[in-house]
């Protein structure tokens, strides 16, 4: 089984630029600086990307893993 | 891996003012007090903000941790 | 960590009349009795406050936890 | 702390008329058998009451816990 | 306190016919052949009811437990 | 009590065709070869039922138990 | 019981396109690279596809599997 990929993927994330889909809708973008087993997770320089493309800075923040779709890692 | 970094992040804040995303899209402001591994927390002169930029005064307040989307600490 | 903030608040607020704020919007006002881990609360001389600022008496009633929002402790 | 409370007032409300709050609005009146940790309760004699005050009886019910907002003992 | 209350009526309904309210308004009536702590049930002969009186064959049927919200066993 | 009703009833319906109903309303059609104890299901030669009564292929699917409603195995 | 279908299955997914149905209705579509026992998926070379049968490159991502409804491997 390859069980360990998502957390192999984040750990190679971390001090890089990832795309995060909530629940809800909302899409956040930062600089990933840790997560944690319930995919909480911190983010630095982040911001909220609008469907109007406007962004909105949200400085460092931490994610509650509940609330995460996806997480795309740079590529 | 990064894991401890919510905790580290959070225990920085303690004493600090924060922004707290809430499911359903409130946003509360508040000094934070603690938290434990729930995401609970406790904002002391706290106040709810509306979308029209008025705010709305709480005192202290204990937040359940599973209403929490994101936390910004003081930049 | 600042972890055991949560319990301290509300065991301090035992006696003393609280705010509670429910999903979906309810809120409810009445002096804490008791609570436990998962926040399931004890409250006497109870009741419902509406928008329009009538309240609807509910004497002692048991809150189950996951629907809470908020604690407001006494100021 | 006073956590045993929400058992104590649920234990003496064994043999007794409570009213149980459901998510989705819901209201079930019925006299409490028994109950466990997760708050599933067996109620004798129950009913629905409507809106209009109508009300529908229910008989003996099983309520799943996670279903209940609030319980309110017989007064 | 009354904690074996739930099991309790539920054992001595397997056998005969029970009525299953589920969240988002469904509702079941078929013969209770077992049950699990989950409150994952087995009902046989079973039938939807709809609103407007009409029943729709359902046979036997497993029903996952997190969508139960009342089980009425037989008056 | 009759607890392992559920995992009998699954058990003996490997290799037939099962009818799933899903949250939010989909219906599966499909050849059960596995399930565990989350409801987890792996059915083949599994199709989607639309209202008005066409299908829509799908092939071998994994369920992910926390939708599941309900089972219907052969009868 | 045949309690480990899923974990074969998506074993012999992992290096193959797989279809992913997420809660809300999105449907993913990408090269399994990994999973583990909540069902979080590490895709690569996804894309997002939509109702009008566009698609929308996503890369690499991690899907968190609590939004999970359906995985359908390649046939």
């Amino acid at each position: 089984m390859a069980a360990d990929m998502t957390v192999k993927i984040l750990d190679e994330s971390v001090g890089n630029v990832v795309l995060i889909n909530l629940k809800g809708g909302k899409v956040i973008r930062g600089n990933l600086q840790g997560f944690d087993q319930h995919m909480n997770l911190v983010l630095e320089d982040s911001e909220e990307l609008s469907e109007d493309n406007k962004t909105n800075g949200l400085g460092t923040i931490v994610v509650r893993g509940d609330n995460v779709v996806m997480i795309s890692p740079p590529r």
